[in-house]
């Protein structure tokens, strides 16, 4: 069964390491070793796949979920997420909060900011206590009235002990929308947004996980943002041009996305990047760079048409509890295509792709 | 945070087994302490959550999946299923087959047999063979080709060893429908066919795991049915009032479900049950009742408008490959409502519903 795979595949996943592949936990960390696992062995043969209309976006897209045109002026947005964060309860939230606001999340950065219903599959460990089970479900239950949707069919399965620590959530979410925003939409001359502080969710993990004490507000922004982004949709129609949400790989990550996907080069201006001093106290001890840690409640927006626009964007995202902190923090360029530059004001730095998160078992 | 819960709910969920309850194997087992476990603890709150129609249906219904009115003639019907089953391959299929096929069977049991997009979460262990995870990934493109159908969007994690065996895989689907057929839709009169041989998933599952050797054919039955189901509901537009299909707990499990939710009693004549030999070979050596074995590939139908529409419905499952073993196994009775009897040729006896399915992890 070997013969038809392409002989350079498995030493390329695994960055070298020989004959009898294996997969790593990198792979599973949203940066350049997970790219590599689904481009050359998860989704080998699906990209290619006939859709159901031919302008739908599937696979091949790498965007943050599907669209696939059902009328002329009708796009069903789908998109899932398994969840296997550790641990289960977290400073700002748990898995099913996670669960939830990565979905609808999703759904939102496609520009379909009104989710019809989301699937949940929870895989739960034998032994595993109800009364944790229960909160973790009112607090799925809390989220989904946030985002003003709900959970309409599910699956459960048990696994013995031994055989999975805890809890798994899947979700998967369903919305339609007129106007699809893609990842891939940025042109040079379009101006970036941050919908917030950046850090707080992957920092937050770090500090409990490794049981630091940093003075401060070190809790996971874990939020279902399409109220917030439905906001800044409706500013100036089609002047949102590409969105992404940065978690696993961080901002950084999904700047990397949008600049190579758009063929822009992008300028950061750091000291316009909101980052809590908890989440920079805590980076600057562990040499970790913010802009790649993940984040849970979060948007980069491009916005097209100008200053005078994007501050209208700005001022929409503001006056929503979920934007207060959002800020423009640079620009696309039409000069140094699929690279992040990084702008400190005593002068400009490239700031790498991640190979992936830091942390394992982030979300 | 315990105030709110219903102080008898743990006891209730653990059969009694006081404070502290805790999640058992039963509860992921598709019988009556699965159902119990989702109704008071996974689903609550949910099932009130106002969907986006009126009419649509939600995870009240506990049907396949859900279906949210779009339009006044369009049905979007979404389900998910996570697949956990060992070992990942089994004699006729694999976790990913089985994925794809569950999920696809699942949409159209409730009459959308077009699938228009599916989604794939992996969990993966670190350390899993990259060979293994290709033959999977290729046997989801083989069975997503049968179905007419791809993976349009997905997410992969990974676990560390210890935290994960294996690999899981989630799939959700989406398919538009004009016609939603439920499993609550029996009448006394109507008429029940099962597609082919039953048992064949589960007893293939227990042979492999347990190591007994049994002559003759002991293979899944894993396979998407929806064109064969697409054959069936053409036949006569509307004669197909009710379908599921009979995944962990077995045809008798869906069967108990049927007659609950549609008000009736159902009659089981034994003799026109298709049993494969070995399955049947295995049961008895295990006393295990084949009516309660899961199906990959099956699906429990409901027909109105007499034993010549039935027929007419029959032939056409008859002339698909996968329907040739398909027989008229039964009725919808006026009487004892909620049970199912079996007739056995010497008698009558009740068919029990199945706590839960005797093999974990068989899907």
């Amino acid at each position: 069964m070997t013969a038809s795979i392409d002989p350079t595949l498995r030493m390329r996943v695994n960055g070298g390491a020989g004959r009898g592949g294996h997969v790593g936990m990198k792979h599973g960390a949203g940066g350049t070793a997970m790219r590599r696992l689904i481009a050359e062995t998860l989704t080998r043969g699906f990209v290619d796949a006939p859709l159901p209309t031919p302008g739908s976006i599937g696979l091949a897209a790498f965007d943050d979920g599907a669209a696939l045109q059902i009328a002329p002026d009708q796009w069903l947005v789908l998109t899932t997420d398994s969840h296997v964060v550790q641990p289960i309860e977290f400073p700002g939230g748990d898995i099913g909060r996670l669960a939830i606001a990565g979905t609808v999340n999703d759904l939102a950065m496609m520009g379909a900011t009104e989710p019809l219903g989301l699937t949940c599959g929870v895989i739960i460990e034998e032994g595993f206590s109800l009364e944790t089970l229960e909160r973790v479900q009112r607090s799925m239950q809390a989220a989904c009235a946030e985002a003003g949707v709900s959970v309409v069919t599910g699956d459960t399965k048990v696994m013995r002990k031994g055989e999975l620590d805890g809890l798994v959530v899947n979700t998967a979410g369903v919305a339609l929308t007129r106007r699809v925003v893609r990842d891939a939409g940025l042109a040079p001359g379009d101006l970036l947004i941050v919908t917030g502080s950046i850090g707080d969710h992957g920092m937050a993990l770090m500090a409990v996980r490794n049981g630091f004490e940093i003075e401060g507000d070190l809790t996971s922004d874990v939020a279902p943002i399409n109220t917030l982004v439905r906001a800044a949709l409706q500013v100036v129609p089609g002047a949102i041009v590409a969105m992404k949400d940065p978690t696993r790989g961080g901002v950084a990550g999904s700047l990397h996305e949008m600049a190579t996907k758009g063929g822009v080069g992008i300028l950061v201006r750091e000291q316009s990047v909101p980052v809590k001093p908890a989440v920079r106290a805590l980076a600057e001890m562990l040499g970790i760079e913010p802009l790649h840690v993940a984040n849970e409640g979060k948007a980069v927006i491009g916005v097209r048409g100008g200053m005078a626009v994007a501050e209208r964007v700005l001022a929409a995202l503001r006056e929503h509890p979920l934007g207060r902190d959002a800020a423009i923090v640079g620009e696309a360029l039409a000069e140094h295509v699929g690279r992040v530059i990084v702008d400190t004001g005593l002068g400009r730095r490239l700031v790498s792709e991640p190979e992936g998160e830091p942390l394992p078992r982030i979300c």
